[in-house]
């Protein structure tokens, strides 16, 4: 189903907090839709710790085999904030105060309360470009193809808007959900051989309960709509014919 | 941070639902805290579309990292659920009916109703260990140090119990939080201080917002309770000092 024209990219998940259950990550969510829309497909999520070699190797392995790759995590003011310093070794570039990034933190804090925690968010590769966040003052930054956001989920949404025009994306990846009432094993055979016919469309299958009742979500992915609306056809005619109820709900 | 007593493990989270942002893993947060109780840590986690060749690789890289890997996703009966095909091919172990995973099937199904694909269900690695199945039938399986699990979270959960026996864990994770009413950058100093003198246990900083108020969640990790007592007097010593309130409800 891999289109040539298509466009990847990765996301490395950051954080202990992540890894011991505590918090769940709902970055990658966001970052997959928004990205779905300018044409970048995530193939691919990493989720490690905060351990400075996990992160450069990680970075270093991604950063070649995807278009862009976006962190997310570990740039805040504390001892387990690390990506920024790890970042700067996976690059080869000098770590240290941002001037720039110093500059909005001094402009943000008032006189008196820009102390060391403060100055931290300010350290990063010297060269990086700045990610502009409008939430909470401390930016994001970008080395290259790597994009490093921030772990709070509100404060990473605010600063999308700001990375859009940096990136170049393929066309919008659309898609489509038929909702029935059925269970995968009544349709299995027929959608399989629905996919077979049409290699151009990423069909899923997902099993759900809802109000008490089974279903299965059919996906239908593709950057064309019209590959879409043909595969969509094909799968209605054989609900149909097995008179499987179609939920009208999603 | 890193004890030679600890036990590692990895997730691998295979669907194209949950890179494409459609479906939010729980998965992950589920098996991390399960294997917590056990003294087991999740070191990484990679979520990958169903792709064979990159559920191969995964697979074969991870094995060798990690004492146990846990797959989710893809052992259903539609056509993209490709985890046991290709778990076989990792292996290099035959790919067909797995007798006891049939017999199962044969058993929970109506005379009748055992089509080709609830069929499949009970295709895997012939030789493999079933993992059981109380709430749907179909079974998950296990292969050397490698356990692969469904992808619909309830059944998951479910199948849990039957593995721990075959886990052999190290001592349970345990982990004390103290929120606190202020903003990192306050309190980023003596934190590190605390850390540097503390190398046993982890501590994690996480801010959050609560009834419209800022806060940090201070986690401490360790596998000793001493440890972890330690480290709380210190973190208390200081919050007192710079008169920082303790929120007792977490």
């Amino acid at each position: 189903m891999t289109n040539k024209k298509e466009i990847f990219a990765s996301i490395i998940v950051i954080g202990n907090e992540i890894l011991s259950g505590r918090t769940q990550d709902t970055n990658t969510s966001t970052l997959s839709k928004w990205l779905n829309s300018l044409g970048i497909k995530i193939q691919e999520v990493r989720t490690i710790p905060d351990i400075e070699k996990n992160i450069i190797d990680t970075v270093n392995e991604l950063r070649k085999k995807y278009k862009y790759v976006f962190t997310t995590g570990g740039i805040g003011p504390t001892h387990d904030d690390i990506t920024a310093s790890s970042i700067s070794k996976a690059f080869n570039l000098k770590y240290g105060p941002h001037k720039e990034a110093m500059a909005i933190l001094k402009k943000y804090y008032k006189p008196g309360e820009f102390n060391e925690g403060r100055k931290k968010m300010a350290y990063m590769p010297t060269v990086a470009n700045l990610i502009l966040n409008p939430t909470s003052g401390a930016p994001g930054f970008n080395v290259e193809n790597v994009f490093c956001l921030p772990g709070v989920p509100s404060i990473l949404k605010s600063m999308l808007s700001g990375i859009t025009h940096k990136l170049v994306g393929g066309n919008p990846i659309l898609s489509h959900t038929i909702n029935l009432r059925t269970v995968e094993s009544e349709i299995a055979k027929s959608l399989s051989d629905v996919q077979d016919k049409n290699k151009e469309v990423d069909i899923g299958s997902y099993p759900f309960f809802r109000a008490g009742k089974l279903g299965v979500a059919i996906v239908l992915r593709s950057t064309k709509q019209n590959n879409i609306d043909k595969c969509n056809s094909e799968i209605i005619k054989f609900v149909k014919k097995k008179k499987i109820q179609i939920d009208e709900r999603d």
